[in-house]
């Protein structure tokens, strides 16, 4: 194994074309060796925690162009973003409605602040298996319910670019006096083309935070929380980002994103509309390639959910579930034999990340690979996947939430154990248990582990798919909380 | 005001010679433009979050290299070690006795934890006012008094390079089967040189946390973590880690990390011992020069106090409260008339910051600039500073701890007001007031405000030196809990 600055190296030197994040697609950008302007807060610089110059000017400039009350950079990643927004709008052992599906920045803003999760979980795009968009009318129901909630957290886009309905949702949860914050990590690039679903800070959401490497040309670890909010305190906000980021933040990842936005504002737009031309046309093509050999690509047409807003068409997934190969298969196929190198696989689905940075000669690479793959994997009309062995899993995905028992804190801080899975049932759990796709929570901490969750957990494990978050390796093991 | 980017592009072409931090010293490295080797955790690369391939064994060479059971990489700063380290030792309202000279991230750690902070205070070395080291029999003594103490922090060497005992603090905290937490922020060289002090992880210290880019070549922001213990555990530090740094860490920091530690490891350790000696040979021709003008260098022999262990040499603390010019005029002059950036100053002494990264002609730079300046400036041999307006001051300097009213989570999430200094007297502080130096609150929030305290803060405020913290930047305001 190597020094991991020479593997990087390596990778940047091969012909392997990026569909994935970050969003600048390595090397378009004119900068230069980052020790030559790495600095601290000297003289004639500004200071993140206290900004009155360079740097406030800067976030002045972003929240001008955002439409935000106030932007704060961060150095930390939307990871900082979300753990400070739900800190500043909470105090400890309060309640608050997150959707289930939401980044595990959240779970464990909910763990620090020993609070009370109450969830709304989305539909499941059958399929793909991919979660939907949140109801509006149930987070209605919960807070008409339950006078103690102190405010709202929803994912939108998801990770496969799934837009909520955020304005409903805003009028909602506003009639009850509480903030919406919305996790649009994957959508920092809404604001900048009429083809890209409306940004949630321009349909009421309170606080925004986005993710600035994902979609845009900045650096991996930058992003952005916003402001626009008769509900949020600027200071409270500013306190808690000031716990959650480094006291030396970096002045490289600050120029990073400063230039990012100044970008977006200037030749960016144009560059966005050309992209977004590109890709319609692209997807255009792509699907009709797809279709010849039972691929399909997940588009508005591909859904029937109702709570689903919109989609962001710079995520191209493309469904493997009525072929005879799987999401990782085509993977490996796009990496080994077409050097396209996708974001991720599931068993049924391969995704794939454009943005403002990719090329023609890229899309055309991707275009021709999948039309060579669908002529030589799945020429003799491909079976339908009622013979996989994982059917019956896909189909569980729905996840129900299972009883709690105590707080994610009480069930991190206790004494734990790894023991069987199959002596597990009715034992509070001690550690998260992620089912991917759709990329949420089967089980978290402190919920009871029920018959249904340890089988659904045991089949997952045994066959190696789809599941996330086990600490203990062994396939049989599970940890709980200790008894007695 | 121009784009960051620009703005620091234009400081690394300025003749500026850096006396601050980072300890790379601007563009010695060999390193391409960050944007071609950021990636994220695609194939072939590793998770630092669940490290099993490259990144685990740079992890394993970097432990191997400080002799650490285990070491984890810091993209978030010395901060999230911080954070984590405390986090994962105690849960909420525990107690844990920290020196009252840490770095903010403590304070924010004890608020997160609501944590009960036993604080022991450093002596104040005269003259300078910075703080000098921790007592272990201090310490001893609040252990012996209080059976329920979790954990032991302290911060060393300090930003003055002030080294405490480590040792014997160790086997102190040891006694009574709790772990020992160090700050070493600053020390992150010590390991490679004997001219320097022994690392805390060497003299018994549990968790050790290290900044990288203060005084080794690495870029701004980076850290490391460190534990050698019986008392830790492993998956909880990991846990706690996973939850303050980003969940898409930089590629870029990371290569950092692992190439200044190879770097150190190899041609570093020879580096190291010429500048050592070179360091020395400095200190001994600058001594000789500061005291023509009646400056000073701080050194082990201008120190009297007993807790004092060592002494950082790579640290210029040059006194000028022996002389008829403040601190702050002396930096301005290295500034404006030498082109020399030292790290900091106080009204009575600049700090500049020496690294393996500075060359001689640097430490010639220094010393021919002091020389020129005690010639010009000082000439006429310098008053005494007992006409100085700032005399009484700086001889309140040691801080006594106000008595604790509530908690710093109660009192910064209570509802707050601004109010004049002069009334404040009997409430409880709702905002951290800062010495600076020696960089230890006047007051935190949940304590007191005492008559010595308000007459103190207002004193400072007035004068605006030396003080920092008071989000009210109106001369007579200080943010208190709202009563009733």
């Amino acid at each position: 194994m190597d020094r991991i600055y020479k593997e990087l190296i390596a990778l940047s030197e091969s012909n392997m074309y990026p569909f994935h994040m970050p969003g600048h697609k390595r090397g378009k950008q004119d900068f230069v060796n980052p020790f030559e302007i790495d600095i601290t807060e000297i003289d004639g610089f500004d200071n993140l925690h206290n900004a009155s110059g360079i740097l406030n000017e800067a976030m002045k400039n972003a929240a001008r162009v955002y439409g935000a009350d106030r932007s704060f950079f961060l150095v930390n990643g939307s990871t900082c973003g979300i753990l400070a927004a739900i800190e500043s709008v909470t105090k400890h052992g309060e309640k608050i409605i997150v959707a289930r599906n939401c980044h595990k920045a959240v779970y464990h803003a909910i763990f620090l602040g020993e609070l009370v999760p109450i969830y709304v979980v989305p539909d499941i795009i059958e399929g793909y298996s991919v979660s939907g968009g949140i109801s509006s009318a149930k987070i209605d129901e919960l807070l008409k319910n339950d006078k103690d909630i102190k405010a709202v957290f929803i994912t939108s886009p998801t990770y496969d670019g799934v837009v909520s309905d955020v304005e409903a949702i805003a009028n909602v949860v506003h009639k009850y006096g509480i903030p919406l914050i919305v996790d649009e990590a994957h959508g920092a690039h809404f604001k900048f083309s009429k083809e890209f679903p409306i940004s949630a800070l321009d349909l009421g959401a309170d606080i925004v935070i986005q993710s600035l490497h994902k979609t845009l040309p900045s650096l991996t670890q930058t992003a952005i929380l916003h402001i626009k909010s008769q509900y949020i305190d600027e200071n409270s906000i500013e306190t808690a980002l000031n716990i959650f980021e480094s006291s030396s933040p970096s002045y490289v990842f600050m120029a990073s994103i400063d230039e990012c936005i100044r970008y977006m504002q200037n030749e960016g737009q144009v560059k966005m509309v050309l992209f977004s031309k590109q890709l319609l046309e692209f997807r255009h093509n792509l699907s009709a390639v797809l279709k010849r050999g039972k691929f399909s690509l997940l588009d508005s047409e591909a859904i029937g959910l109702a709570d689903i807003y919109s989609l962001d068409i710079s995520k191209i997934i493309i469904g493997t579930f009525e072929t005879n190969i799987s999401g990782k298969e085509l993977y490996d196929i796009l990496v080994t034999e077409y050097d396209l190198q996708p974001e991720m696989s599931s068993e049924n689905y391969v995704t794939l990340l454009t943005s403002i940075a990719d090329t023609k000669e890229g899309f055309n690479k991707l275009e021709h690979a999948m039309a060579d793959i669908t002529e030589k994997y799945v020429k003799e009309n491909a079976k339908a996947c009622d013979d996989k062995s994982n059917n019956n899993l896909l189909a569980v995905r729905n996840i129900n939430i299972p009883e709690i028992k105590c707080s994610i804190y009480s069930a991190m801080k206790s004494l734990k154990e790894s023991i069987f899975i199959k002596d597990a049932i009715g034992r509070i759990c001690a550690e998260f248990v992620y089912a991917y796709p759709p990329g949420i929570p089967i089980i978290t901490p402190g919920e009871k582990i029920s018959f249904e969750v340890a089988e659904m957990i045991y089949n997952f494990k045994r066959l190696q798919i789809g599941i996330e978050g086990l600490k203990d390796k062994k396939i049989q093991q599970i940890i709980v909380v200790k008894e007695g």
